[in-house]
């Protein structure tokens, strides 16, 4: 190996429009500086940050309607899909399946292979919501678990999580709500989502992306102890007994962040960046509707769009961080750092690259 | 939730003896927090931090005697050690077995829980070492992979890698090393333990441990391309094909902090390191063995020694980090931020709780 010959640089924030990231709240990113070496793992070794990541919990817990909430600050959404899974599959007999939407994010399909459960995929109705007739078709004895998306991937979607509840509880199974994104708008949104609106069992909620958090801290939810009994596994030589998570050394800048980004913004900061963030989305989809194109109407801060080939090409070729949907849609998240000013001049290369 | 009173302060390094984490090297520092905000789950959007994580690895590479390695910087030496036994267990029959000494990580009992698979516990020799004989016997037409231990948490005890490489052969699994911890001192060594000295097919190495890089830094290594292969999840939406981590999105500070290290400290200055650190841990044992205590040998930089609980009770009230091993042996991991100035104090502080 040779030292490389230029420093290279991050990522600067202000042509991304494919991540669920954002750039840290200052706060957040201070607070991450300041425990950038202290290990949530080891409770007993570094107890500062656990009384932190015990306060973000409650707060979290807040976020969602949940009064007594049982969780972690963990790596990220796919780490708690795969704890929802892992703990409904514990709990549940031998040949668990699974019962999602196609919309799922595709740590389910890594949840799936990584557990050894069946994922069984239930097609959506026309506005990309889960179909809960075939929800309801799919859920048998076996399934562990049924999962809603609160605020999906590609298209920014709601799915009914409290019809989604119901089929749980005929089948036996939990509901686990994938919130990872949807989770800091939502509350200031008219859906039902959430541990108040609905019989949830566990949820996704990341803090590393609306909340304005740095990487990584994801959210891990669950209404009963014993979904955290059901991940526990003994811990020798840590002072303390056992772990429920599913990495060890966890990162103390993400406790660290995830704490004073939720301390500083929850509840009035979140809400503004939702109103902001909203109303970009909607004048992004009015500006491109204007142009012609068929944009799937963004009920969340999320845009999506038809967009030929060409001009998603000449667009990445200008330096804009942009992905596609699974069907090919152009799709634009307006997080925190996206402004209108971002949004205008997106909107001038794409005028040119047509 | 109210606001915290009092601004927590992160765990000062200055008694922390129990940790496998370390204050990180201030290169690793600094490339950690412009990297804050970059996610190397996300190569499409965040390239620079991606071609950081290729460097990292082949760095990784010439640490561990591997050529041409595969693999990534993950969450640390738990996922590393999940997605060792899955992809072992993925390219596998049914009903797959896993084979460990009874020193390994209880990690290893977190990945039989969650990949559902048998964890056959090998019993130890005198030396706290696997008994080859053991994992001989414990090993069949089902094992899926034979795990050693390059420098255990407890006793820092290197596992005969070579004969266990054979063992594994024979039963036609993989081998999987743990060097987590021990990976940036082992080089130092006349130890076998690398992808040149035997038949290792996976690595945990993690740069967070010894490699003075900040949480969260791990490495899973590879020698063949199929075992990530193995590990694939198709990825709609971003703009690459396939994510073999067990994590989605990841942390940039993990993977420009081990860079920078590597890069940093990679040879010379973990020669250096280590010396240092093996010195300080002879002095340790000798001291201890003064007065009179049985002390466990350190090959490694981790002194065991038999401890009262009345003297490790006293010294945890005074504000030392110390943890000890299941069979109740304080242990001290001779780290980086453990100076001999440290070591005297905690001397001084052991001698006043006699």
């Amino acid at each position: 190996m040779t030292r490389a010959e230029t420093r290279p640089a991050p990522q600067e924030f202000d042509r991304v429009l494919s991540s669920m990231c954002t750039d840290p709240h200052p706060a957040a990113r201070d607070a991450a500086m300041r425990f950038l070496a202290d290990n949530p793992g080891d409770p007993a070794t570094y107890p500062a940050v656990s009384d932190l990541e015990r306060e973000a919990v409650a707060m979290l817990g807040d976020v969602v309607g949940l009064d007594d909430p049982h969780g972690y600050v963990g790596s990220g959404g796919t780490e708690a899909n795969i704890q929802a899974v892992r703990a409904a599959r514990n709990l549940a007999d031998d040949d668990a399946n699974v019962v999602a939407p196609e919309s799922a994010h595709f740590s389910f399909q890594k949840a799936a292979d990584v557990l050894d459960v069946e994922l069984r995929l239930a097609e959506l109705d026309d506005d990309h919501r889960a179909d809960v007739d075939h929800v309801t078709d799919l859920a048998d004895d076996d399934t562990a678990v049924v999962v809603g998306v609160a605020g999906t991937t590609e298209f920014g979607r709601v799915d009914p999580i409290p019809a989604l509840g119901d089929v749980a509880e005929d089948a036996g199974a939990n509901l686990h709500v994938d919130a990872a994104w949807g989770g800091f708008v939502l509350p200031f949104t008219d859906h039902d989502w959430d541990f108040a609106d609905a019989a949830v069992d566990t949820m996704t909620i990341d803090p590393h992306k609306m909340g304005q958090a740095p990487v990584p801290a994801g959210g891990f939810l669950a209404r009963d102890p014993e979904t955290l009994d059901a991940l526990s596994i003994r811990t020798p030589y840590l002072e303390s007994d056992t772990q429920p998570t599913l990495g060890g050394t966890r990162s103390g800048a993400g406790v660290a962040g995830a704490h004073a980004a939720l301390d500083e913004l929850w509840r009035d900061g979140y809400r503004d960046q939702y109103e902001t963030s909203q109303a970009n989305a909607d004048y992004l989809a009015s500006e491109l509707d204007d142009r012609g194109y068929d944009v799937v109407d963004p009920v969340l801060p999320l845009v999506a769009t038809e967009l030929p080939d060409r001009e998603f090409r000449a667009l990445r070729d200008d330096g804009w961080r942009i992905s596609r949907t699974a069907s090919g849609e152009l799709r634009v998240v307006c997080m925190p750092h996206v402004t209108r000013e971002m949004l205008d001049s997106f909107l001038a290369d794409l005028d040119r690259s047509r």
